[in-house]
């Protein structure tokens, strides 16, 4: 196995830093601002392959991510991660006798809405700030001293930029996970030990164009019958005006199976506009794992 | 008609201010600063009525409102609103001259995201930064003349502001627009004139506990027999565990006719969660009209 070069939405010590971690250990990980460059520097060459955020059980989809890989790219999911999420509540040390005087609380927009009834009922009048990434956040705090403010992020992000936690789990809803997907030019499954039995695919749909009622409820006839198992529907705007929209079908079930053929035909013989990411495993991120 | 108390999405002069004032210009509107505070502000009687964002045609919906018209409280839609939204860049007039030396762009995280190609393509370097809104962004702008920034809003953020539009129309997109909806605790459908001919009715709907293969095949067969069109299906997170969804389905028809009657049945006959949020009418905001 030769070294590569895998792209993550940084900074170090974010969410997908950790994710990345824990299945690349070999590898040059280069930290990219944002999901848009991350995945442009796949279809660039300038990194063999980018791991990017897709999905949180709480939040729910990751619009860029989905949305860049339909309208933009041409590139392949060959893996998902799935790793728990637990936020935390830190300071700068020097704050941390006086944190409950703290005047803002900066974080993702995710994790500000993941801790939201806890923010709400303990510090009401608190305003919040969004950065781009929790580990931005946690940056942010280490640099200003002087203010009496915290961030939301993982014990990653306080142990990279020095901050004290001083409440832990600080989420709403327990069992809280993000889904990321593994991103390459090339349609390659990856395939080592650890990942879970189940095969799953990727399909993204538009509809026929004359838009004919009930349409959608063929597209999923197409499945139904050939009892393949989805595990998600999702439908994103198509940018061409309210009311149109893709829909990102998980299939468990791999592409080149005849059942899986037979269908992508079929959808394509209905008028329907058919693009594969491609088949791929699932690795789960245990939280003592990311944490070393 | 008695005077009425409308919380709006604020702060003044966002595109959900804009949206209100159109359907609302004898009442009180009393702008707040988040989603779940306009939604809590109707459940608690503060306000009578809350106007908030529910989907734009680039970004899709917006969580927060759905998420917290699922979990958290027992309200009805009585009217949907849809406003064109067209971004400009502004800057401080003092910054006129020099506004291409600019070294931050503020923004509501889904205006950067429409203008995200004219960014990248002619401000690949300069970082943007988030805020609550674009009224927000604005406000931010005009307070601080001794930096060179810009803010991405409408053209009433401008003049509310007091800010220099430099570029007009720098979103990605045309015919973008946003829906917004009026949030009631009665299930009142507001008639007025203006009003477009089609009702529509928003249900919210969990599939059994089984979880069996084709559920939600089933849940649409349901519509799709009887003919009742539906204008949009999206899924968003239960919040306990990847995985799994509630689906919010707008169907071109009205809860009270006998079809709409028969279905809502069948559907908790076959073991789902439903939740109608009522049906109403779409007012359409022209340009014009919310410039004026």
């Amino acid at each position: 196995m030769t070294t590569k070069r895998i792209a993550f939405l940084g900074p170090e010590a974010s969410f997908t830093h950790l994710a990345t971690k824990s299945l690349f250990q070999e590898d040059v990980l280069v930290p990219i601002r944002t999901i848009p460059e991350c995945i442009e520097a796949v279809a660039n060459g300038e990194v063999d392959i980018a791991v990017v955020p897709l999905e949180n059980a709480l939040e729910g989809t990751v619009p860029l991510t989905i949305d860049y890989l339909f309208h933009e790219a041409e590139l392949f999911v060959t893996a998902e991660l799935i790793s728990p999420i637990e936020q935390h509540l830190m300071v700068h040390p020097s704050n941390e006798e006086r944190w409950e005087e703290m005047t803002t609380v900066y974080s993702h927009p995710h994790a500000l809405a993941q801790c939201h009834k806890y923010l709400y009922y303990r510090f009401g009048k608190v305003p919040l700030e969004q950065s781009s990434s929790t580990a931005a956040a946690a940056k942010y705090v280490s640099e200003n001293e002087d203010l009496c403010i915290a961030a939301i992020g993982n014990t990653s992000a306080a142990t990279e930029y020095g901050l004290k936690i001083v409440e832990h789990n600080i989420h709403d809803f327990h069992f809280n996970h993000t889904r990321f997907f593994v991103i390459s030019k090339k349609n390659d499954c990856i395939v080592r030990d650890g990942h879970t039995d189940q095969v799953k695919t990727t399909v993204m749909i538009t509809l026929p164009k004359d838009d004919r009622s009930g349409a959608l409820h063929q597209v999923l006839s197409v499945f139904a019958w050939r009892q393949l198992n989805l595990s998600k529907i999702e439908s994103r705007p198509l940018k061409t005006g309210l009311g149109q929209y893709f829909f990102i079908i998980d299939v468990l079930e791999d592409e080149k199976k005849p059942m899986m053929i037979g269908a992508i035909e079929e959808l394509k013989s209905l008028g329907c506009g058919v693009k594969s990411l491609g088949s791929y495993y699932t690795y789960e991120t245990k939280n003592e794992a990311i944490r070393s």
